[in-house]
């Protein structure tokens, strides 16, 4: 039992409500009312759910938990949300850097993935990945990659919230033979994880990107989505030479979309009747300041991963403008493999300073969009929203805890500013996921951390080795 | 005593030379030669300085070190070099955001420094940024502050290195009335601090910008340094509008220089000899490509602050186009009341992921080159890299270890790319300067980390409290 985690004696005033959990934190911010910072506030919570959240003294008065927590020097607020990443791709952190786009997926990622990803290594850097998300204070991530099956395993093994992506790709890979294959795996998972049915997983489809799905791919995927009231997880606008070489149809660029119409994948999108609420765009740092109406009146949602954008050089999303026009914008780490880590923290400073630079106003994107951005906005990408996001009475109890009285964290004059431009992952003492106790007092509960650097390891050594073999054929 | 580090008994081989300490790491990365990468090297240290680095076995065969310490699990690499910061005004972090540079300056900064500004707010805040700075791996900083005497106490006190600007402004401040007092109080420093004469301190002359000190006053500035063989520590070309409102005159503009030259900041410094290789220009978000080649052809030298100057939205230094013409660029975080840190790990990835999207090409600026720029650069900037920036033999034993073994820093294929795209200011367990070891596993040796969290509690409070004031008489 951690230090500060005490039971409570059997003998308490019968008038007092018996509760799973009381959090007593020194800042609460709970996102939902906006600006609004509680201090000596306690969250109280039930069944996994937030019950009340109330000042400390009337909770002392009214409530009693099977385990309280006292959080005298931290900040508590909604866990962060990663829209967009593929957890699995820490097994290939810093692999291969420096390099455009597509030299990076031709020459490293997708020769590396071919020989190497199975069953095993996704259930092995999935919970490599929940385990380093998990540390960050990320409770939530929207996860595209192959074998999701395995990906919804270690989710419930672990405890860790996620959006699964049911992944669809024209041409064969290590998880099917084409989108047939591809479709046909999605369904019962669809089924399964339909929103609400179950407590920490929901399934996406996940079609790659224009340029790897054909539009008729793109509609089944889209139809089955609409069927299971799941969302469409894309990559979307990543690079100008996605858009320009699709508008022009340069089939020999591997941006080009693989539509025959000449158009920038997003209207391409538009006349299959993609873009709509349903569809969540990873990237879209390429947007015209039509495109962004498009995307707001059809009510998408954006994942901006400003680290992937930037080491990647694909641009900057015009995150200020889509705020200011209503698009939801919520913010993705990306893979590790091009980040290179899962790092929600990371982002959410990048995100904002990085607006303000673009468009030249320092008040722009100020610091709290950061955070709702990081929690609410992608909790609503991902339809979530009445559940997690932000910490209101009735949604889950996913909640982090991140502490306030380290060197580099004082002196701290208001706590939002400091959750965003002050913070670092290391600084998250604590994670709770529906209301369970996943990361409690930096270590991990529910994953054995030794095992895992000892698997992640394995697997490190097997890629080096092979590699090494690759070039010494060439 | 820390688990590693053992006493060795008296009874050595008398054929071993007795050296004061011997560092065994996993991975050595020495920054010079360049892109090289020592595997279970030993760095040799005697007298403060690096005596020898050699593979493992030898070093065994051939040194006995009072100290040994044995790393691993852990790259070691040369001290991180701050090239631009206002330590003390870590006291000020998080005071005021989302402003543009004008009114944060005018509205928050300024009439709280000139409240509060002291010789005792000088000594607690650089002791605490120092702290946070040997905790994060940066063993050397630029600083540009008032009361430079106490920020030389507590560099003496603590065991960090700095260049320590002795501050010239028009107006009347804190620390003296004007030019002349500024200038009279500059010049015992340069005396004592000559380069070379101590082994922690370097004066510098800190004329603040182009519009707070006058042409006459920079040209008596650059004079003494020259007399002193310093540097000239300036900040310059941060903002669109210092640029435009000098050209112009705009005297309505607190941006506009105080010259009566129709002049960029920079053409102006030129005209009035202040351009050579004595001087280190901070910012530089604004430069024409002539003028990058009149930087290149002086020898100035540029401290490139990202983080800052995206927050504030002055821009993105041309870092790429820079270092392609031989400008030399080293990294600041700038002061922690615009970063909102001294994390000279989070600087040096935003500064290379930055310039792959300015110029539109990922492999441009690579990770050796953010690691230079953290290290050599810097050194060199400060005519300090004789002494430091790499891991060279002769060289003064500033040195850092950092944790490749967490669930965030595996698996490493390169550990160049894991310090620059990977690793946090949290990984860096040991730090040496002149080879004393003022961080131990993570614990300051030199700082009693427990005071300082007191006493900044104790400024904060009192900042506070006068601005709560200051808004009940408004």
């Amino acid at each position: 039992m951690a230090p500060h985690q005490t039971p409570v004696d059997e003998d308490v005033s019968t008038a007092k409500q018996r509760v799973d959990l009381v959090i007593f934190a020194a800042h609460v911010v709970p996102v939902v009312p906006r600006d609004v910072v509680l201090s000596d506030h306690a969250i109280v919570i039930d069944n996994a759910r937030i019950v009340a959240l109330l000042p400390r003294d009337e909770a002392v008065k009214r409530y009693v938990g099977d385990q309280e927590r006292h959080l005298p020097e931290h900040i508590v607020a909604p866990g962060l949300v990663n829209l967009h990443t593929h957890s699995p791709m820490t097994l290939l952190r810093g692999l291969s850097d420096d390099k455009p786009l597509c030299d990076w997926l031709m020459q490293d990622m997708w020769p590396t993935e071919a020989k190497f990803v199975s069953p095993a290594f996704i259930q092995d850097g999935m919970t490599h990945a929940v385990a380093e998300m998990l540390r960050g204070g990320t409770t939530c991530c929207n996860d595209m990659y192959f074998f999701p099956d395995e990906a919804c395993a270690v989710l419930e093994r672990t405890g860790f919230r996620g959006a699964v992506g049911q992944i669809v790709m024209e041409f064969p890979g290590p998880y099917g033979s084409g989108p047939d294959e591809y479709l046909a795996k999605a369904t019962p998972n669809l089924d399964k994880y339909a929103p609400g049915r179950h407590d920490l997983i929901t399934a996406t489809v996940a079609p790659h990107a224009p340029y790897t799905v054909s539009d008729k791919s793109l509609q089944r995927a889209d139809a089955l989505a609409r069927e299971h009231k799941a969302r469409v997880h894309i990559h979307l606008h990543e690079t100008a030479s996605e858009c320009a070489d699709s508008e022009s149809l340069n089939r020999a660029s591997m941006s080009c979309h693989q539509s025959d119409h000449k158009l920038r994948p997003l209207a391409n999108l538009k006349r299959l009747g993609l873009l709509s609420d349903r569809l969540i765009c990873a990237h879209m740092t390429q947007l015209t300041s039509a495109e962004i109406d498009d995307v707001a009146a059809a009510g998408a949602h954006v994942a901006h991963c400003p680290s992937s954008n930037l080491k990647l050089a694909s641009g900057i999303a015009p995150v200020s403008e889509m705020l200011a026009r209503g698009v939801n914008v919520g913010i993705g780490t990306d893979g590790a493999a091009s980040n290179n880590s899962l790092d929600m923290f990371a982002e959410m400073k990048l995100a904002v300073i990085l607006a303000k630079a673009q468009t030249l106003r320092s008040s722009s994107v100020p610091a709290m969009d950061a955070l709702q951005m990081a929690t609410l906005n992608g909790a609503r990408a991902l339809g979530l929203d009445k559940d997690i996001g932000s910490i209101e009475v009735g949604k889950r109890a996913d909640v982090i805890a991140v502490e306030c009285d380290s060197i580099e964290m004082i002196p701290m004059y208001s706590a939002v500013s400091h959750l965003v431009y002050v913070a670092g992952r290391e600084h998250v003492s604590d994670v709770w996921i529906n209301g369970k106790h996943l990361l409690d007092s930096h270590k991990l509960t529910t994953i054995d951390e030794t095992q895992v650097k000892e698997t992640v390891r394995e697997w490190a050594a097997k890629i080096c080795a092979h590699r090494m073999e690759q070039k010494t054929e060439q």
